[in-house]
C-alpha cells in the first residue's frame, strides 16, 4: 500500500457545549495543522499516488472554507461541536467528495481511502480515517 | 476510524543484558516523549473519542510511576528487558486498564484500541498497539 | 552566556483591525506554542539558570491568563491588535515581573534577559527578546 | 502489534517524465529524510523488535546505494520516474531483501512488515507498506 | 528586539568543487526548508513587524526564481560553491533587496535586519544574518 | 554572520544534588538531542563556515565520550551537577579544544564562536554559547 501526505493550516475560533470541555467551553481558537493521507494500492503509470499539485491545491480549498473564520457562525456546524476530531472527519469528506468529482484528476480515482489528521497543539491531535 | 493522540515524556535510567545492545549495557539513560493515541470506530454525544483532560491526566499518571526512577530497580521490570518496546507495551497496558477500570470517563468504554509510541531520539521510536 | 527554554501553548480567539490583516480582520483563533528562554550570563551554585521546574510552572500561570478566551474582550488588550508579536511582548513582560518579584526562585535574580517566541503554525512564529 | 523506527537521509538529483509534474520535469534535486518501520507481532528473547545497531546500519547502506547521485543515470531506475513513493519502495523492497538474507540478524526473520515514508519537504512526504 | 519569521522550501540540483566535499562533488540535489526571520526594535501602528503576507510572498518569489533547477546551471552562481551557507545569504540579500525596493510595504522600511535559515536535513542547517 | 548547525545525540544517566531538583534527585536518565552551530563572520575559499564532515565526525566524537554512561561515576564531573545547562558548556568547550587542535581542519581556525543546545525533552532544551 502506497500513501502521499500533503500538510497545510486553518486557524478558526469556536466554543464546546458539554461540562466535559471544562474551560473550552468559552469562544476560544486554534490553529489546526492539517495532514491530509491519500492511500492507493497500486500508483498510476506516472508513478504516482495522486497528482500532488492537485492534493496540495484541492487541501487549500476545503481549508479555505473554514479558515480565518467563528465556526460557531458556520450553518454547516449548527448544533454539532466542532471537535477536533469532526474538524477531520469534515475535511476528508469534502477531500473524498473533490475526489469522487474528479477535481484530485482523472487518477484519483483509484485512491482506496483518505487520512486526515489534525495537530491543535504540539501535544494533542486527532484523526479521521476513511474509504474512498 | 477515529483517533485522538496526546504526548507526554518520562527519564528513565536502566542497563540491557544481551549482547545486542553492545554500549547500552551499561547504565545509562533515556528520555522517551510519550505519544498515546485512543482509537474509536465512531464518536460519542460530544462529538469525541474520549475526555481529552482525563486521558492526558491518566497518561501523566502511568508515567509519573515510570519517570525519574532506574528502572533497573524496579520489581515491575525484575528480569526483564525495559526496551523501547517493552516499555510501549507497558504504558499501553496501563492505559488499558484504566479505560476499563473506567478512569478515562464512561464515555472510554467504547474505545477501539490504543497505541503507544516512545520516541527515545529524533532518529528512533518504537509503537506497540492493542486492541481494548 | 547560558539559556534554558521552556515549551506550553494557549489557544485564543481573536480579530485584527487593519486592512493589512485581510480576511484576519475577520474573528478567528489560534494555537500558539510558547517558548519561554531565560538567558543568564552564569551558572548557580546549583549548575543551572533557573528552576526549571518554577519556570515551567510560572509560564503555565501566564498562559492561564490567556488561553481559553476571546482577546477581543479582554480589558489588558483593549485598543491593542493582539498580533504574536504583542503577546510574545506581553508574554515576555509578565514573565519578567514574575522574576523581578521573586516567582522564579531568588536564584532567577541573575537573569539577563528574557525571549519568548510564539509559533502560530508549522511556517510562522514571532519572537520579542528583553533584557531584565 | 510492535513496531521499531530508525531514521537517515539521503540527497538526490532527478527529473521526472510527464505533464503532471510541471516544472519537476526539470533537473532538480530533494534531500528526502527517511524513516524505516519494522513489524512484528511479538518481541524476541531479549525483548526487541529487531536489532536497532543492524536497521540503523542497513538503511544507511541502502540510502548509501542512492545518495549524492543523479538518480536519471542510474541504470535500476531507467525508465521509471523516480517519485517519493517509487523511492519508498525502493528502499522498503531492499530493506526486505536484507531481512531475508539475515543482514538484520537471525531475529529478524521474524517480522512481519516493512514501512517505508520518506519526506520530501515539511510539507511533503510519502510511504510504502509492504509484508516480509 | 520583535522578530516575525515564515517558512518556505526549495528543492534543487547542484554539485560542489573541492575536495572537502567528498562524494557531494557528485550531482546530487537536496530540499532546503528556508526559514525568513525578520528583525525590527519596535512595532508599527499595526502592531506588527512585517506585513506577513507580503513577507511570505516575497520568500515565494525569491526561493521561485531557484527551485526545480540545477543551480550548476544558473549564470548567477557561475564560479561559485552553491553551498547552504553560500545559499542563506543569496536568499537574505535577495530579500533585502525587496525590503529596500517596498516590495514588503512601507513598514518594512523600519526593519533592523534578516536572519535566513536553510535546513538541507534533519540533523543539518546553515543560517546568514545581516543589517538592513 | 554565517553559522552552521549539526544535530546528533546521547543517552546518559545520572542524578542531582540539592533540593531544587525534586524527584530529579533520584537517579534518572536522558537522551540529549544536541545542536553545536559554528559562527564565522565570512565564509572560506569553499563557501563554507565548516568542514561538515569534520564537524559531524568531531560532535560524534565528543558525544561518544559520554554517551551510554551513568555521569555520576565519571571523574570529569565529580561534586558537579551534570544539568543540561553544564553539559551543553562541556561540549561547546570540548568542540573548541577541537577547533583549537585543529581537528575541525585549518579553515576552522576563522571561526568565530561555538553554540551548543541540548534537548532533553519536546518541552525543554538548554544552551550554552562561546566565542572561540
Amino acid at each position: 500500500m502506497f500513501s502521499v501526505t500533503v500538510r497545510d493550516h486553518m486557524m478558526i475560533a469556536h466554543s464546546f457545549r458539554g461540562e466535559v470541555f471544562g474551560p473550552a467551553q468559552r469562544l476560544h481558537g486554534a490553529t489546526f495543522v492539517v495532514d491530509a493521507t491519500f492511500r492507493r494500492a497500486g500508483l498510476d503509470a506516472d508513478g504516482i499516488v495522486v497528482d500532488i499539485g492537485r492534493a496540495t491545491d484541492r487541501l487549500r480549498a476545503v481549508l479555505g472554507e473554514l479558515t480565518y473564520r467563528n465556526l460557531d457562525d458556520e450553518p454547516a456546524f449548527a448544533g454539532v461541536n466542532t471537535t477536533t476530531e469532526v474538524l477531520a472527519r469534515t475535511v476528508a469528506d469534502r477531500l473524498a467528495e473533490a475526489a469522487h468529482a474528479g477535481d484530485l484528476g482523472e487518477g484519483a480515482r483509484g485512491l482506496a481511502g483518505i487520512t486526515v489528521t489534525l495537530h491543535e497543539s504540539h501535544v494533542a491531535w486527532a484523526s479521521y480515517e476513511r474509504a474512498l
